[in-house]
């Protein structure tokens, strides 16, 4: 699993790496934009224990874990903090999981580490909850994650089945 | 559906707004949070339109929707602005849906518009894509929400509908 993640998500995916005359398309400068940066603060960290990972909160912030216990699956929000530099930030396109054999793509249509917000998100089976720490499998982020926001997982507006993927998607067996 | 919005999104959940005594467990101070803060720059603002809203991109950001077509559903992830006040990012519990019949439930528990980072997110059906902007349906956002990230919904890793949620969402018919 260690070895996967650092496949996936390991080395920033810089679009036409491979492609060398497609370079300019698939960056752009700082974007300009009349809204106001936002800050968010980190409300705990991922720690990797083989195929689960932790989640440990702020101490402070275990109140807000109350209920969790209730549902079976959580949306984890975390950053690809390993990918924060202005270039990776800058990369408008990519060739999904790197390979060449997948269309170079929107960076919005896939779910790549490198893209204007370095917002990652995994739905994740709960495994345990204890105090400050969510114990977790499903998490795909590395050691030492920033998490910025938890949210239960519902059925009722979440699970589409039967929602449409273009083919690279079908040939990956569906991860994006 | 914008009376809906209002109803849901209007005004910020305050825990224990109903209920005093119960003020003192829903607050926290600033996190004592070794992680620094993080700068996210919006991508773009959400203008509603009735039961639809066009998801403003800028400009320079077109080509990172090339393929995002074939997909028929995006998670567009915005951030609740309207709430970004310190009490609101202090709340730690709230009822869910500001009914008191439903339980004081920890935040992370529930889809609130009240949290410690105010991303909100929604699973929506794209209906149409021209340049810079995306036209969706079901997305819970306020006019003038900023855009944080788009991701294509792959039924693989996002769709568990057999996913367990507790009994007070099960009486409020799946919403959080």
């Amino acid at each position: 699993m260690g070895q996967i993640l650092l496949a996936l998500l390991g080395t920033p995916l810089v679009a036409g790496a491979a492609l060398g005359d497609q370079n300019q398309e698939s960056k752009v400068g700082p974007a300009v934009n009349s809204s106001p940066a936002i800050q968010v603060n980190p409300i705990g960290v991922v720690k990797r224990q083989g195929d689960r990972a932790l989640i440990e909160l702020c101490p402070e912030l275990a109140p807000a874990l109350d209920g969790l216990a209730g549902f079976s699956h959580v949306w984890v929000f975390y950053w690809f903090h390993e990918n924060d530099r202005p270039e990776e930030r800058a990369t408008l396109k990519v060739h999904p999981r790197r390979d060449p054999a997948n269309p170079l793509t929107g960076v919005f249509a896939t779910r790549a580490p490198v893209r204007p917000n370095l917002i990652g998100f995994s739905c994740c089976r709960i495994v345990s909850i204890n105090k400050n720490i969510v114990e977790v499998e499903g998490l795909d982020a590395r050691e030492g994650s920033p998490v910025l926001d938890l949210k239960p997982y519902i059925p009722a507006s979440d699970a589409i089945p039967d929602a449409r993927v273009p083919g690279w998607l079908k040939r990956n067996k569906g991860g994006g």
